[in-house]
């Protein structure tokens, strides 16, 4: 089999440097010879019982093979703080196999939240905010949240959220819910990126909220409970319903400065889904070959013929081809136009990737859930859990629904210009006409 | 708005050369300021009675303003004989431009199917061949037809021909039917390239076809009637239903020799669909330019709403822009896969691009056809010709059953290492539980 | 095969009677033995020239058949004038045969527009109306056109309409223009419903509307042009683009009075969309027939392998079952809606079956079209013309969106009484709770 | 609102009886005042830890509730036993009912496995196997699994099974695996019905399978472990992977027969099927039901706005309504066909309901996750589990590819009676052509 380097598209491999080329190439074989074998091991170690919120020892194997392969914090892309330099085109092409595997992005410290909350601090913390909490997440040392969503308003318009952040002398004290934070479950996060409100009643709605860094083990939090997702804990990393009681924290810890909460949030976005689309197109990837083995099992001849005689698997296979090279092309070109302008010049690129990747990606995995029959849902294979994953990501960050109006409204923008057009073309029509002397097409003979 | 060079995709950017990006916006000047104007006019031209079969004169007025722009078989991708020397992935991005005018192909001289039948003279014919026919094709003075397809054989797989094209002392004489004849309705064609069995007997069947050129008006050449694409004749070009009785064409006119057809007729295939599926993107982008003109039409507001204020509308407009998107990008990376390699080696990429396509634009085509209600439908606007344009490519060429039925099978071939991977990763895994001392997850507790 | 009669679905029998289970099959057998060997030749018989806009001499055939068989005017539900007495849902069947031929509905005077003129006039008419009009069209000696929709504004919503009905002394004075008045292009078409404003300031907008009736050689009407459906212009019947100017007709021509226009449009509808849905159906079920046939051609074979033996194939066969037969089911619940009550009653039941049978028979029909290949799109099958046929229903009285977004604000009524069922529930759970002394579940035991 | 007796569809309301109305509405007030609002509990009392494979508390309560209104075992149609003598339609419409809660079918009595296997017992099984058997199922005292699918051969097709059912003696020996033995984890499971091989030579492969009674805790039954469904453990249900080794019964359990095992498997099909659809219909509603709520939840409104104000949210109501409603009455037609005569002519509307009810409800379901965003992949909402219980219905019992593989091929049946009636037109047509003298079209006249 070609390698994933020798796999890059065709239209994008002008696009991706030597180094780039081999560091992807060493990503794949990590993950197909490490990562892949371990994801069983590791969910069997958290077991069901007193150990399952807790930190697996393959997960402590897996890190030190990665650092040691130079595996490490590729998503510092162009940063200082020992950032790797890729291109977030190089960078999504390796997030692409990382994302085949349950273990690989935390394995390489590639993974989410903690990816966001890095570049956050890079970018917005103070100097004592890095030195105390970017470093350790850089060792892979910690881990962290990203504190926003709340369950009582419609917090994918963050303008909404309520979590109140209020000064009292030389301290900042939190009061109200957050929910679906994920990473709470995991022992080893120590920090939360906190999204709330300062000034509620400011007349600019983009500057009431601020974001704040709180230590985990604050006094006044209290977890009420872990969320599932379609009957997944997502044990040891979790999705924690968090309520905050007179939390106290330094005013030192607010970032940036109060009232650009708003500011900081924007800026973490961008780039990020990219990586999380591609992941997403990995996940993909690995459920089509799932179904290629499945559809080939010598054991499993329904009526006495395999699977991959049948015209409508041949067709899954053939389409589910397509539909991933399309959406890995549309999340490719979306990071080219980051790396040739920015996550703002690029709005229209990434929204696209936004949409498509998730929908894609379920309707693959279905159908290699679907190829599987029973083992498909089970905990058999990878992909029952997959498809929960992946479904989450038509929510997070705000709906398909939100995102379609949005770039609707975009495209809707260009009507002027297309009537315009429209408009001066029947202009030199109707001229043309009188040049030429001819007829519109009149009615029928009778008439 | 920018210009056609602007919105180049950001990942296929660097492939361009500042030539091509020239030329293509002169393509989309023409293409827009005399091309889509005539359109009408050119329909109106050919009336309904006696003149619908002939020339339209405004046709010759785009062709010399085309020439004296320079826009002129920019499809000779990097042959002699005047070829513009643009790469696949160049030439792709004009035919995109030309796809959204009935008129500009041909008035560039870059119309099918004398396109790839000058390509199939210029690659295989004797020299008398090329002085004869490539000549004034490539002078756009006459046109020609592609012969292959016959009314009652399966002859998507060309094997199945059965036009017969025997020796006979210094001639061959061609008896037969064939059908869907495109351009033979135009006054100006004057050559037939015709796909027939030479030796039907011969043991293998790749061998038993000849490729043969015929002028079209040698005796014995009946039109038995004009075919209609849902409801259109096409006048001028039209698609013919032919029958061959003793058509007698001397043996020079064998194109590379006796038993060489099948050879001759997959040189001719490739690129071309890609620059078809090119033109079927531009058709899609011109069908979202009118449907949000339509949009925001003013006198057109049912029950008080702007369409364009109506979320449904708005996601049809997301929807399309992503899905014009990617299915471009899916046909650029198949002419960035026929530029790195050649059209054998970009046969998977080729072949999406193919099914990926016309699918794509029926569905954004209709949604224009939808927001235009009755006005969509009828002669008002160009959808619903364009609909039944685009719905022929699902068909032409081989129906996307049939693509996809072989793309599941290219996809297929990876199952063994698809198997052998999991399967590694398997003992792997095996190898890690026995390491770890760690458990399987066991039965419920009670049992 | 099982007759018509026999093939009723099971939950529907004990609806229809003896006696329409007999005019059903007789209907079924004049259809296939009558009508289908008719089409062809009545499309031919119109031409290409001088006689396209005539009258068919073959329809005089079909029509003294199907009287002589008793088959005529079936639509006339339990009316007077001669009316047969058939509930809705019986009719309905009758009509889903007659939508599988091109001449049937028009050689039993089932023919729309003249169904619902007939029933308005018998509805609303006077006598010296009914006299007039409704004895010939009854007859089926003369055809008649229904004329509301305007090309300058959105009529979709008929408070829009604009032309101008002015009384001056003994007469009004039509003033406008109408489009899609479908049935113009008949020579047997001898009069025109008219819906116009006659009040346009009045202060409710629903009164300013009167529908009056005009002599379609009343002069001042010039037939602008005539109107194509993908191609197809649909003589003889045709739809034609009217200008009204100044054209005189007698007071007593308005129908039911000044100011009431409106109710009768509403009256006309109703029943009329349940019986188009039905012909639809049967347009379907006559796609299906040719996709099996084409399916099992023992000429047609590529690659060796019958169509009929392909997985995909068999899943359109099976899938097309499916839909046809849901979609007769609730077309079928609708008619028996009204007919347990009336349209008002039935108004959701009317709107599924609008919504769902052209969306549904449009899949069908091109799934047939595209097993046909290149034969399914031109003139050598009914499929193409079909096609076209259903695919104004997704616009004609009203688009698909306008009446999903109608039926989703009648479902959304219903929010009230489910917020109130799930908080009377949350409560008696709650109850439930600390009967039990039950705990909610918790957080992870780690937290 | 409406009662469930006022809601069925007009088309079927004079197939069901007053008394059937009756119980049809106490069984929609139980669902409504007691299984809905129990739901969460019986969640709750199941726990994460010791008490999670028990029977819970509540559910006792239900079921006294339950027998004291008269609501046990509806699902007996039409046999003795004490069986309720309703119609399998009358039934269907009462599991819609219950497939809305997750309790209702236990606390009645009428849940699956349970109702197959007494169906079974009651059909096939001796007096004695009566008497221990069915007696304590039928009174709710104990419950069942139904032993079929097994992990290392495609089961689906039941000629594969291998499990080896061995005469010793007075004895059966039974050795092998099986899996997705739904309902194993009760502690109240008290028996099991397994299908394997008594003769696996036979020459007639549809008689080496024999089904036999085996008591759950008999000797040499492991469970291997729990398979979850989605991260669902479905506890105390749940669904095992039981290995058999060297388990002996009484010979006088096998059923019916040796080598009788196809035969009694085939008879316990049929109606099964539609109470398992007309549950998923339920489950629609319900879903539909949330969706109504949240889209109206007053502390809900993105950006300003309610979500039932958004046409997109519109649509999915009303698309809603019509797929759950064209659903329903696929399956009451094929309830209908079923009692107008037999499981076996009904085969084609049985089908159809198995393969469309499952994928219609999950695109319901779906919607409504949507709709609540986090909210709804979670705990908080029923929505997220009743995903995944629907999602198996594509899959038990044969996955939808050879539902839809069988049902296109008995359509294919009708392909040779299609093809003649065409051809037969055919040949009318051609009559007429000579009777009028009519030409087909011909060429373009230029030709």
């Amino acid at each position: 089999m070609p390698t994933a380097s020798e796999r890059i598209p065709a239209a994008v491999r002008p696009l991706v440097s030597e180094r780039a080329r081999k560091t992807l190439d060493l990503v794949e074989k990590f993950v197909n010879e490490e990562c892949l074998p371990a994801d069983p091991v590791y969910h069997a170690q958290l077991g069901t019982g007193a150990t399952r919120w807790t930190y697996p020892p393959i997960m402590t194997e897996l890190k030190t093979k990665a650092r040691s392969l130079g595996l490490w914090n590729q998503f510092l892309a162009g940063h200082e703080h020992g950032g790797a330099g890729f291109t977030n085109l190089e960078y999504g092409l390796m997030c692409e196999q990382l994302g085949r595997s349950r273990t690989a992005s935390e394995a390489t410290n590639n993974a989410a939240p903690d990816t966001g909350n890095m570049e956050l601090l890079a970018k917005y913390g103070s100097e004592a905010q890095k030195k105390r909490w970017l470093g350790p997440l850089l060792e892979g040392e910690i881990r962290s949240c990203y504190v926003m969503t709340e369950p009582d308003t419609a917090s994918s318009d963050a303008t909404n959220v309520q979590l109140s952040i209020k000064r009292e002398g030389n301290e900042y004290v939190l009061n109200g819910q957050k929910w679906w934070i994920s990473g709470a479950g995991d022992p080893r996060c120590k920090v939360y990126i906190v999204l709330g409100k300062t000034d509620p009643n400011h007349a600019d709605k983009y500057k009431q909220q601020s974001i704040i860094i709180v230590p985990s083990d604050s006094p006044g939090i209290e977890v009420k409970r872990m969320l599932s997702v379609y009957g997944y804990d997502d044990a040891p990393h979790g999705h924690a319903h968090l309520i905050f009681r007179n939390v106290r924290v330094p005013a030192e810890n607010i970032v940036l400065g109060e009232g650009r909460g708003f500011e900081v949030m924007q800026g973490r976005m961008g780039p990020g889904r990219i990586h999380h689309a591609m992941r997403s197109i990995g996940a993909a990837e690995e459920a089509l070959r799932w179904l290629l083995t499945r559809a080939n099992a010598p054991h499993k001849q329904p009526f006495g013929k395999q699977l991959s005689e049948q015209g409508v698997i041949l067709q899954w296979m053939a389409k589910s081809r397509i539909e991933i090279d399309a959406a890995r092309l549309i999340v490719l070109n979306a990071a080219a136009a980051i790396d040739a302008g920015n996550a703002k010049t690029a709005l229209v690129e990434i929204a696209q990737a936004k949409i498509l990747v998730p929908n894609m990606a379920l309707d693959v995995i279905d159908r290699a859930v679907q190829t599987h029959g029973a083992e498909g849902i089970c905990q058999d294979t990878p992909l029952a859990y997959m498809w929960a994953q992946v479904r989450t990501v038509r929510i997070a960050d705000g709906p398909d629904e939100a995102h379609l109006e949005q770039l609707g409204k975009k495209e809707n923008k260009k009507a002027a210009e297309a009537r315009d057009l429209i408009q001066r073309q029947v202009e030199k029509t109707d001229a043309l006409f009188k040049k030429y002397g001819t007829k519109e097409l009149g009615p029928c003979p009778r008439l």
